[in-house]
């Protein structure tokens, strides 16, 4: 076995060229440090979750300082109070979602509540503590639109990367009823047949991305599950990339 | 559209048969609340979430109180200063693993660290903010085994849920070179044969299933997703379900 690492191996394709091309990494030797999280690319948002973070200790109520842990390798929130050290790991989280459908028609809420009040989706939500991801898109569907399915009968159908922040998974289910009853997240829940979804009027592109793979796949008995990943590139725009 | 909601409908399937079987839910009335979180299956897991959770406000340092917020439906840690009011939302965390081959061998790893320190597995870890979690994978896989590969030519090939606190995605990728440097997160690294891996020495039940679905999908180009749940029964033991 060879014991030996190239720094040519530190180019790790197409999405992360453009920061190596930036000059954010020395060339000709080997960087120990993962190139993905510093590169230009993604310290935004990396430094938006230290600056925007915790002030005080959940353990001991001391106050936190920013620092490399030892045996790590980026800045955490640490606390200053020696006796507790308690370190802050602020990690992304997953959001749930569920496209319901009956007789090929597909179940959407109005959000009665910010962000995109007043817009349509399928409902979805943040994975509780507890739960499975199915378990959670099914609960998502019964607090926002009084609709029970059975987890185990939904299918993934697609699995989201928003900017390093959130990762979305994503089920279809075919419900044995179309009885609902609009939750107090919802101000309106309705069947729309695929060709009546409101597709100017969808709370977030996801949710855009989501039914458009539905509807593709809606005659597959078993659907591909749809990866696509939004980031933001060094320009400060919003990308999507498949995968 | 029909506006009513029928009790038998919180017959949600297999999984969560034998939770209202154990009379924790009423028959024949309309239950608001979800049933999948408050189900005995689960409450275990929820209940050691709030007492083991933190003690101070990270916003304002005050002490904080277990409480059901305003129009939530759970009981969250909710800092006591009233001009605070900030609620505590604690989340699964993502675990990102990648499975690499280099003609027909894997890349393993021996765990220098706890838990399950000397076993063996594939790189994982949490994802962190800021990346996605094929850029996860393969930050871990430089980590631990000093080994790059390019996220994009990952494929996914597993998504696991355990016990309702973290979920999984697990990627296999092709690598283009055997060349290796152990991370201090490891105590030694191999590239074995299919025929090799040391199936009684793997750190975790989820290495084993990872490993075990690879070798299963690997003359297939395009794999399939395993899904698997791991969760706490009634009688405290632990289950396996597919999906």
């Amino acid at each position: 076995m060879m014991m030996y690492r190239k720094a040519a191996t530190l180019l790790v394709g197409s999405f992360y060229v453009s920061a190596f091309q930036s000059g954010s990494f020395q060339t000709g030797t080997i960087i120990r440090k993962s190139p993905f999280f510093n590169s230009s690319r993604t310290s935004n948002i990396g430094t938006f979750a230290l600056t925007s973070g915790p002030s005080f200790c959940e353990k001991c109520g001391s106050t936190l300082e920013i620092k490399i842990p030892q045996g790590d390798e980026r800045k955490r929130h640490v606390c200053r109070n020696s006796e507790c050290g308690y370190i802050v790991y602020n990690n992304p989280k997953v959001v749930v979602g569920a496209i319901c459908t009956h007789s090929d028609r597909v179940l959407l809420c109005q959000r009665a509540i910010e962000p995109c009040k007043g817009k349509w989706g399928y409902p979805q939500g943040y994975l509780e503590l507890g739960e499975t991801t199915r378990q959670g898109a099914a609960r998502e569907t019964w607090e926002e639109a009084g609709v029970h399915f059975d987890p185990s009968k939904s299918e993934l159908i697609a699995l989201y990367n928003l900017a390093g922040m959130q990762i979305q998974t994503i089920y279809r289910v075919e419900l044995e009823s179309d009885e609902f009853e609009a939750g107090h997240e919802s101000s309106d829940v309705r069947f729309v047949t695929w060709d009546d979804i409101p597709w100017d009027h969808l709370a977030f592109p996801t949710v855009q991305w989501g039914l458009e793979h539905a509807k593709n796949m809606k005659d597959e008995i078993k659907p591909t599950v749809q990866e696509r990943t939004k980031f933001v590139t060094l320009d400060g725009q919003w990308k999507v990339e498949e995968g």
